[in-house]
């Protein structure tokens, strides 16, 4: 399978991946559905025609909702259209006026947001994640909460704060409790942290209000994944939470990666489902491999410093699969809309390597890391540019490119 | 000041309220903005040209969005024109084929969702209600966690399942865990409740992530507000909540009353803020008195049964207003749109006749409570229709109408 589009050795955008994005250009401001190729963006607007009546539409949108709602055969279809139209030797090959019109290089275009994000849920799946932590706040004993191998936990996020790769963020203000058992203090967060994540887009039509989506039916409603980067601050977290869990601590500002990748893209690369032991309800069992060998990297790059990798981990560490968190989130009947995103936790894996947060990583600040000539960290400091990647390796690489965001000294206080 | 609409004795919607909603009638599918008075509805996309330029296109909106993002001073003009409008002798009064075309009965009338919720934040607002739960499940020394009186506890609700007043909802399938200690179950919610509960909608411009609403910014910020019952199914919440707070106990619908009360018919029935003690943080405090003497009730219908009255609170009893609540969810930067809802948490009063939920009427199921001939209930039973009403009552009556709901059987599960 050989395309017209250079495409570098070691590039996240081969002809097997063809992610779905939001692009505008210099000359152009409106945004468009782009799939990215090498170091290129191919305009869908600009080829709808080539494409069935029925998705030209979508095509033709200025989010990804229209085109994740039209369900699977659709992406399947789009997706064989659009690989044609790269190869060598396809009537977009030989259209050198069209070509000029349609491809565009990644490098003169700005990503934005792939969709528009009725809602936002934010699961808990990752074993080692989970572990570690509940060992830094309840000790060895009781580290895993007894619901914790029975349902994939999650909570409502914020939709409105989730921002696309780039964005920066500023150092939040908020209550934070110094001392335990002492009054709390208003000021800026002092344990600001990045959560390494994965999350996937819901598409197909949306569901009612009472209907439940089995582990079945889910398979076909995971459009494609992205990077995410959920910015925490620790120390309000701490304070706030109980007993509703986190809210100020979150909704800061959330961070994904402009490529939205597709499942298809991912098969081949899928590895057995993570053990599970108890059996879990049959509403959450599924024969159905779903899990994917991602390998994911988190940079830290300090102010005028390099960047340097702070945690190698991989989307297959998660004991909760998409389908299963799926079938969970609508088992009392809550609606699900195409363009709602479902992320998956931070992403740990055993060795304290690939941990996915600096609370784990610096182990509750008793520990620092190097980030450089004479910088240390336990926590983000205003400056640091925090930088993740991921991909599938094999004969050749399904990227995801980055999703990066740098910390921003806070704003003061004025009433 | 008189309206040439005939407005019953006791209604809900005399010519002080103007309370918004979105409606389409039988002759007409289109969702249509309206302004209820007496037993009608005033239809401002039909009356549109009597308003400013500048405000005409949100008038023909299907959604009040469009009208919530102008702002304060554009809700003062509507509000103003709208009422001159109605009044006996105005041009509306004198032209008998605009009335005709303008002005629908609301039995004839089908409510709808007044807003696109871009994402809904329930508070903990209600000190009983807190101290209540707190008694319940900590004793009375714990009753409040420490953080409570320190800031508006909350968290991000699930935008896509708040629903408009009428629409049924189906008891739930869930995991619980009958016996502490023991392995959960899967079944039908045993313990399905209400959570009386007010909300407001935000208005103005949407702000930008990292930006923070002063609380003197915040008061023109609520677009007005609506009657909400927070359907919970209490033993799925008690088994899954830990450690990141309620999800699928909650996200199976939540609903809200048609008509938004603009906060301008609010304020003849203002009463002091609740008293804080320790003071709040200065992004908590303000100056302005935004609480309101809201009567409050709850009936239940069981199914062939007649109407009973279980509950009789008041909004008064919150302890954190509004204003707070929008500082607080924005001070560590979240940004917000108009059309999020937040709502204030179960409203209880100190005494068991104005508890709002019946976990805290039933005292956690110890002990029943009458709902007619033979008919008990400690929590909500199949059938059940849940009806939620509140007013303002002075010289004249400022109503929400009434958010209801009936609980239908759980649907078996088939995977
Ligand atoms: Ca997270
Ligand atoms: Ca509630
Ligand atoms: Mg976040
Ligand atoms: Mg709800
Ligand atoms: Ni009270």
């Amino acid at each position: 399978m050989s395309t017209f589009v250079q495409v570098p050795a070691e590039s996240d955008f081969p002809i097997q991946n063809l992610p779905y994005g939001i692009f505008s250009t210099s000359c152009n401001a409106n945004r468009r559905v782009g799939v990215a190729i090498g170091e290129q963006i191919l305009d869908l607007s600009a080829v709808a025609n080539f494409y069935p009546e029925y998705v030209q539409n979508a095509l033709r949108a200025n989010v990804l909702n229209p085109l994740m709602a039209l369900g699977y055969d659709a992406w399947n279809d789009v997706r064989t259209i659009t690989r044609d139209l790269l190869l060598a030797g396809s009537s977009l090959d030989k259209n050198e006026e069209l070509k000029k019109r349609a491809i565009f290089k990644q490098s003169d275009s700005t990503m934005h947001l792939p969709a528009s994000i009725g809602d936002y849920t934010d699961f808990y799946s990752s074993i080692h994640h989970a572990t570690n932590v509940g060992i830094m706040f309840r000790g060895k004993e009781n580290a895993l909460m007894p619901n914790w191998k029975y349902l994939p936990v999650g909570y409502h996020g914020r939709a409105s704060s989730v921002v696309v790769s780039g964005t920066p963020i500023n150092r939040p203000l908020g209550q934070t409790q110094p001392v335990d058992g002492e009054a709390p203090v208003f000021g800026p967060c002092r344990l600001m942290d990045f959560e390494l994540e994965m999350a996937f887009f819901i598409g197909g039509p949306p569901t009612k209000l009472g209907e439940r989506v089995t582990t079945k039916e889910a398979a076909k409603r995971v459009f494609g994944f992205v990077l995410m980067n959920d910015w925490s601050a620790r120390d309000v977290q701490k304070w706030e939470y109980v007993p509703l869990g986190p809210f100020t601590a979150k909704n800061l500002g959330t961070s994904i990666s402009a490529w939205v990748v597709p499942v298809a893209a991912l098969q081949p690369f899928a590895v057995p489902n993570f053990p599970q032991e108890p059996k879990p309800f049959p509403y959450l069992q599924h024969d159905e491999v779903f899990n994917f060998n991602i390998e994911l990297f988190v940079d830290i790059k300090p102010e005028n410093g390099t960047q340097v990798t702070v945690s190698h981990s991989n989307y297959r560490h998660l004991y909760w699969t998409a389908l299963q968190q799926i079938a969970h989130h609508s088992v009392t009947g809550c609606n699900l809309n195409p363009g709602d995103l479902l992320a998956s936790g931070t992403i740990s894996g055993e060795t304290e390597d690939s941990y996915g947060s600096m609370l784990e990583i610096s182990w509750k600040g008793t520990r620092s890391i190097s980030v450089g000539e004479n910088q240390t960290r336990k926590f983000l400091q205003d400056g640091d540019e925090v930088v993740i990647r991921g991909f599938c390796n094999g004969d050749y690489r399904i990227g995801f490119g980055d999703v990066r965001g740098k910390v921003l000294p806070a704003i003061p206080f004025e009433n």
